[in-house]
């Protein structure tokens, strides 16, 4: 079976890593915006040629990311079965699309406006208040394309930097927590749900996960509840994360992944099969795999640098994954997951990995490390 | 770090995709005999002038065979490193040497005689008796170069088939039990072992393997005081397989095998740190991981032919390894692992697995199976 992929960064290399034991082989797509990893072998170029000679050449079509143009997708899922479909990516890469579909399915979700041109922003500012996000429709990723308003100064800097681009307007919600959820649907409609994963965020971008989450056996069924609802609209294959704010003891959706997604790592080894190998068999037909947890598990990003291996290695349990790309500031290089028996456990090697690699874990999973609600479990 | 691999089989590529997610590289070099691999991406031949290309372009050599020839071995070690080391390799592809070498480190094993010339057979059978089994001393795995003596006809047959190789001549056991053990050593000495592994063979060849092996503490600290012997007696780095024959109680060293090993394929998903990743964090001067069990694991080797991948998948807790390799009898194409919280479950997940491949266990399986010892556990 051969699978094509559109794009060439880590999402791409570990599916292909998860891909080739079960005798699949790959070809990718190098996204033209350039996500920074090396030009691999089998690379394809986007133009009306090179697509036609990817589609020609693979049994499966599946994306990396949702920044891809309309134009090209098309172009590729005429040449092989595309999964997820064409319309699951085109809903998800604009943000409006995205809340308006929350909202037809009844699944809670943040207040918002559109803002379609300069000019309704004010309107939009009345309608949703004070604090609130500026997200652009399209293109935003790690928390690019989002600005934060909380005073009158803020809007006037933020719209100068929209020009006009379309965008939504969405309230600020002072969320306890982030979670996400993550869902794998088959052809056939057979699902499964991982555990909930906890995310700690640094300037926008994800510095840690932590898996299962601490959480009450309802919160998890709402979770699933709601990607379920997404998984049905969208007659969805393959692997679908949906990021959740918790406020007030209920879920929000904020936004929803129509891929393998950053917050599902630490399912390499923290789970039976891993989000990659799940996403996978359901894009090939194959039945999906246990989505059960090994232990615990805590997934920390190397962002703009790559420590030294040795040091990510001596801690019990550590699992070292590179991307074997080039270093730039705040770039995704690489993640380590440590994985443990039991949240005392990790949090001791969560410990002794921000001492070797003196770092400073985000202050809310210092406050986890010590809520005795998960160290004593 | 470029890793250099003599062989480009399925351990070469079990290896690769360990050591590609810590950001190694790695060049193959393909075995002259064809161990049935295609030939790769950054294959190279084993001519001089190969091997001078070779060993400039890695930083470690490795092997993952031990038939390779002592002047291709000397040639790739001048270029850069080799782990495990020559000396080690040139024991271990010799019966008669690893013979001597168990005797010298005191760790008991089979009775033998050594048969260097067609002559040598009469002395030898007088002084072994029969049954015994007839080894050529060098170029034999999986069942290939033994035969097993029982009769003075199979011993006419035998010595005509040997002609002139040298050979030794080895006391038959009539051992209860098969079992390996795996130990992993890096270069400052640190070492862990794999929890015992119970193998069952089908034809001279390894068909399934149970890990860890139903075993008292004190017959899994004999075998790890066995393999350590030989970790230190051959400044050992990298992994070591020790395979070995319960009888009456005690342990037999059976043969040594100086890289990752068949018994070991569970590790991936069985164990914290695959033999694999174990491997290369020895050679490459990386901390060594953890052995411990993640789990009970049933290996199951595809032989000569693969069923389809979605009747293997269909199986709770079954992971499949395919290799790329062109089918034919008896060849070893991939592997099943099925991993199960406990031996009850991983009983049933086995025999599921059995009745969807429309495959006989080996019969011990079958008595492992309804051992109410183990799957009651």
């Amino acid at each position: 079976m051969r699978v094509g992929v559109l794009g060439n960064g880590q999402l791409a290399r570990m599916l292909a890593l998860a891909g080739q034991p079960l005798g699949q082989s790959f070809r990718f797509l190098e996204h033209a915006a350039g996500l920074g990893a090396e030009r691999g072998e089998g690379a394809f170029d986007s133009s009306e040629r090179g697509l036609q000679a990817f589609a020609a050449d693979v049994d499966v079509v599946t994306f990396e990311s949702e920044n891809w143009e309309a134009a090209t997708l098309e172009r590729a899922a005429r040449g092989a079965p595309m999964h997820p479909s064409p319309r699951a990516l085109a809903l998800a890469q604009d943000r409006r699309s995205q809340k308006e579909l929350f909202a037809r399915l009844g699944l809670a979700s943040a207040p918002f406006a559109c803002v379609d041109g300069p000019d309704q922003l004010a309107g939009a500012l009345e309608r949703v208040g004070l604090p609130a996000i500026l997200k652009t429709r399209r293109g935003g990723y790690d928390g690019r394309g989002q600005r934060q308003l909380c005073t009158a100064r803020d809007v006037a800097v933020a719209q100068r930097a929209l020009g006009a681009r379309p965008a939504i307007l969405e309230a600020w919600i002072p969320f306890e927590r982030e979670l996400s959820i993550l869902a794998v649907r088959a052809a056939d409609g057979a699902r499964a749900f991982y555990p909930l994963t906890e995310n700690h965020h640094q300037q926008g971008c994800l510095r840690l996960s932590l898996a299962p989450a601490r959480a009450t056996g309802e919160l998890a069924l709402h979770a699933e509840a709601m990607a379920n609802a997404l998984l049905d609209e969208l007659e969805y294959v393959g692997v679908l994360a949906l990021e959740l704010f918790e406020h007030d003891g209920r879920l929000l959706a904020n936004e929803l992944a129509p891929r393998v997604h950053n917050s599902g790592h630490w399912t390499i080894e923290g789970a039976e099969t891993s989000q990659f190998e799940n996403h996978l068999r359901a894009i090939t037909g194959l039945p999906l795999g246990s989505t059960r947890a090994l232990g615990t598990c805590a997934m920390l990003n190397l962002l703009g640098s790559v420590p030294p291996a040795e040091r990510v290695l001596a801690v019990p349990g550590a699992h070292l994954h590179l991307y074997g790309k080039q270093p730039a500031p705040g770039r995704k290089l690489g993640h380590v997951t440590v994985r443990a028996r039991g949240a005392a456990e990790l949090h001791q090697r969560l410990q002794l990995l921000a001492e070797r690699l003196e770092l400073a874990l985000p202050d809310a999973v210092t406050r986890w490390m010590h809520s005795s609600s998960y160290a004593s479990t």
